[in-house]
């Protein structure tokens, strides 16, 4: 279902060389205020940089068809447009019948009998999560939550592993973005035609004890629910995650060190903010693993349908190095729309 | 919400220590054949073991109440329920005004006002997973997927490391349950009154190309929505999961070696059997970490409310070492009613 | 699907020859105040009396499997289960072949494919509406609606109609129920083997303005979906209805007379409580044509499956001449339900 | 919600004085051919006509934005735009402290708390009709339904009562659109200042049997939940409907007279094609009720919330004088919506 949500429900639409994307909002509650110059930095940020060097430039302005009215949301569904205007043609024909590996190429020409729009992924374009960092902009207005993702690992390279650079002459060379810091990395990767993965963190503060609906709709349920909705998503853990099997549970457990007015306060945040499902009080901390761009421009092995064999196939144009960069506006949309959806229900 | 599904809907009911569990599953296909006895190998099988020596015995013996006619399925909800028998009274008292670490007690009684059945967790106990484990039986009888689970590490020993143990006379032991396969740490860690945590490979074969829905109902996004409503969950991964972050897309990538009549087979299937969301006809693998029990018999620090100070709890009782012991059949079960839903939306 | 509401969630299970008949109800609030008791007075208005001479006769006793906890709901799913105890087998062979008019033997083994159980209508059966009174039960403790139903015409004879009987000795007969009221029209359909149909009224004071969610959910509309679930409904029409349609604007519109702190008072309420699918604070009126009974005494024609000709039946047992006298309370219950979600949405 | 359906999933956006109205239909089968063309004939069924005098003139060219590539749905989400252009601002402020009778201005006012776009009735426009007659042309599509709704009363006046008109010249006048055979009533209402309300049967032939989900979904239960979306309906009934209330078992009761092939033939099908919510095979037949037009010439007498007394209001413009004269295309939008729904889940 292209839908997602109880009360702040929101549906995607669009394709990659169609005429746009966009995404439907319904349940925002009225009276959020709202203009087109609050989704700048979000999409800025979801944009491509320096090794997000896809071809592709849009300028990404958001047109809202729906639901604003001096200003403010209506209560109405809130209707999002990005009109695709950079809809060069690639070369979906040669995807159709010798599938990429890594992307969707077979599994939606198998599913939508050939019918779906190959032509840049289509309706499975990465650039439908532009319409979902839209939603997420217009989720951030309801609550008032601390959201924050950002890149931890990046080539299997953790952000901590990587200290200032001091200069000659004795001065330390800022780092402003992750482009910049992972840039070696980055920059071997590219050298040599191929592509790299990233884990992202998020944290939210501020968190509302008591969100999250026993038994399905658990908080982790939501997020891993939307998060595994972004492409290239691989795996997700809350807290200790996946460390936390190894464990003994004295390690683990995580006492109470205050409760106060309907808030707890947790010695170590093992469990990542929630607790049964619900939402305890402390920050809500979970990670996303990111696989390497599928995209890569050295030659690969895969099957020509036309043919009946084994081919090679080196995929034409330039592509992100990491598309993990741009994705933690994306989390963090996700985080917010299934906290907003969480805040409306209770 | 306590329904999960769109088609084949599952709604679980039920507290630990009151009249009993069970689960109504609406959308069952009519004509499949279902009887008592069909229950009783995966509920033997989520049973306490040697070191799931929680104290409760039940026999578990499921009551169709609904939707079973002559031995098959009507299309009608069929309903089962469990009647608890044995519900001795806890000390529920002391976990309000003292919450247990890693339990519910804290954030059920937030949500819920006070007034949640506390009794053996309630509504929040691992008890529920066993109508989950009876539906999961249901589910498996839609479609002919070959449904697998089993714990891969223990207490951080992966599976492998415990090799085949020769005797003094020159045989190998068997060791048929994982109890016995991670004796020596199951056993270190109650002798220390801990507890130690578990991660479980599921692998589904026989896979149908095409199940998933973009955008929002991904195959990963159904399955983690629902794997992290099973008590003590903290992080899934889908093929390579987490490894993929630090791989180069060379090799994280999945080469099609053939492409037959709807079907894909590829070298290593590292994305877990999905691509963009849907199933690709390789097995769907993955991996689910849990934590240690959280109940432990040595004491613990935690917060008494009424005081308003830290203080200290020793929960009575036995409990499991490593109640991961008993979860393969529960992963099975919600990867077959996930797969029973995206089978019938087929 | 078997289930009904967004936050207030209504799930029925069941079959007339069963096991029994219940229901769970998701999102019920903590902490309202609920014992067996408190069921007994819709039941009993549910059960049959004097022309609803059905065979069956059951105890109607609730058993509250789940969701209540010293006296209050907890907030889990509540469970109530009718154990059925009168099912004695009827003659459903010979209206699997013979389908009876106006029944669903026809369409029920149709869908579901001759799996369904026949027996005493199995799932289609109006022992459904039991457990769905219970429902209403607790769906009224949510907000403080003055629901209210009851039949204003029987047979084609108006309430108004029937004016008080004074009896010889000058004095008045009381007639205290419905059965009472409509009694000649009644005796005479039981005379000659046939049945009758009503149309009932529900009145809901107290209404909440701002009730009713556009496009879809407009008042009109959760409450028809609900009440064309009643078996046997023809119908439905809100304040003027169908009258509405001859009428002219100028006598149909319905001034504002007050507006004060959100509430608005109407001059006629032709409207039935609803502009624009929202309530508007006046009571919400809205009336429910039943059909006549369609078990009647009196042979009908159908057709035989077997012989593929067309037949006569005569259908065994007792019936209601006009069940209708037994749905007022099922109407309230279903006009609670979708007002309790409302009002938990809201 | 401002969506309908579980498969076939329509989603209505858009304000009536705004930057357009639209739709997003998810679920929508690939590989249906589908142009903008295809949408004239019903777009144009539900222009204004004759006594359809609202001063807006649109040209009502839908977009289609998603969805469709080379001519052919996609499986994607499909959306489709209005883009507005006869916004001319109407006299919302005075509606907004003078609500007028029969409009949604005050309860939408309520709801959203003063948010709401107020502009030609925003959100709550008729014009919202025209995504939803959108929807219903690419419904048509799924399945082979003969989808017909037709006026058979118009101010209390049945099509039967209206005998074609014998000219002086003894021929006769040939009167091909409903507003020609109610032209007297029309004209005299209109020359009043006043308006008429109208009842819409519609008839599906071609009904696949066993559509139709108990409990709660029953054919007329999904039906009459989309009919009560179009603005101004007042009631719906299926088959004898209302008429039923006052008929004897023995009448409304309708023997199967042919049953083959799982469809049955019924002599009279007073059930309207529905036996215990399930379709039978035979035609779907539910008569609907519009209310007159609520905005008319002639001063109304309401509310001035601001001088908290009753005051007079004339409408200004010029208003349909029967807006049910353009709602048989929307009355069959909504059912072949339903149905396609249904069908889909089949």
């Amino acid at each position: 279902m292209n839908s997602l949500g109880r009360i702040f429900r929101v549906s995607l639409f669009g394709e990659s060389h169609g005429r746009g994307v966009g995404v439907v909002i319904d349940g925002v509650p009225p009276g959020l205020e709202l203009s087109v110059k609050d989704f700048a930095q979000d999409i800025r940020r979801r944009a491509p940089g320096e090794f997000g060097t896809t071809a592709r430039r849009e300028d990404d302005i958001p047109e809202i068809l729906s639901g604003v009215y001096n200003g403010h949301t209506t209560g109405a569904p809130l209707t999002i447009l990005f009109v695709n205007r950079d809809t060069e043609s690639d070369d979906y024909e040669l995807f159709g019948n010798t599938p990429r590996p890594g992307h969707a190429d077979f599994t939606a020409a198998s599913k939508f009998l050939g019918f779906n729009d190959p032509s840049g992924s289509g309706h499975f374009s990465g650039r439908l999560t532009l319409p979902l960092v839209a939603a997420g902009v217009v989720a951030k207005r309801v609550g008032s939550y601390g959201i924050s993702a950002r890149i931890v690992e990046l080539g299997g390279i953790r952000r901590e592993a990587l200290p200032e650079k001091a200069l000659p002459d004795g001065s330390i060379q800022e780092k402003n973005t992750d482009a910049e810091i992972w840039h070696d990395a980055l920059a071997a990767a590219k050298a040599d035609g191929d592509s790299l993965g990233a884990v992202v963190e998020c944290t939210v503060s501020n968190m509302i004890p008591g969100l999250g609906e026993p038994f399905f709709d658990s908080v982790e349920s939501l997020i891993s629910h939307a998060i595994f909705s972004i492409p290239g998503v691989r795996g997700i853990e809350f807290g200790d995650g996946f460390r936390s099997a190894a464990m003994r549970g004295s390690q683990h457990n995580d006492p109470f060190v205050n409760i106060q007015n309907g808030w707890a306060q947790l010695a170590k945040n093992g469990a990542g903010g929630v607790n049964g499902g619900i939402s305890n009080g402390e920050p809500l901390v979970f990670r996303v693993a990111f696989k390497p761009t599928s995209s890569i421009a050295r030659p690969q092995t895969t099957y020509n349908k036309e043919e009946g064999k084994m081919a090679r196939l080196a995929i034409p144009g330039r592509h992100d190095v990491c598309f993990a960069l741009r994705t933690p506006p994306i989390v963090e949309a996700v985080a917010a729309i299934v906290l907003a959806d969480l805040t409306l229900l209770k």
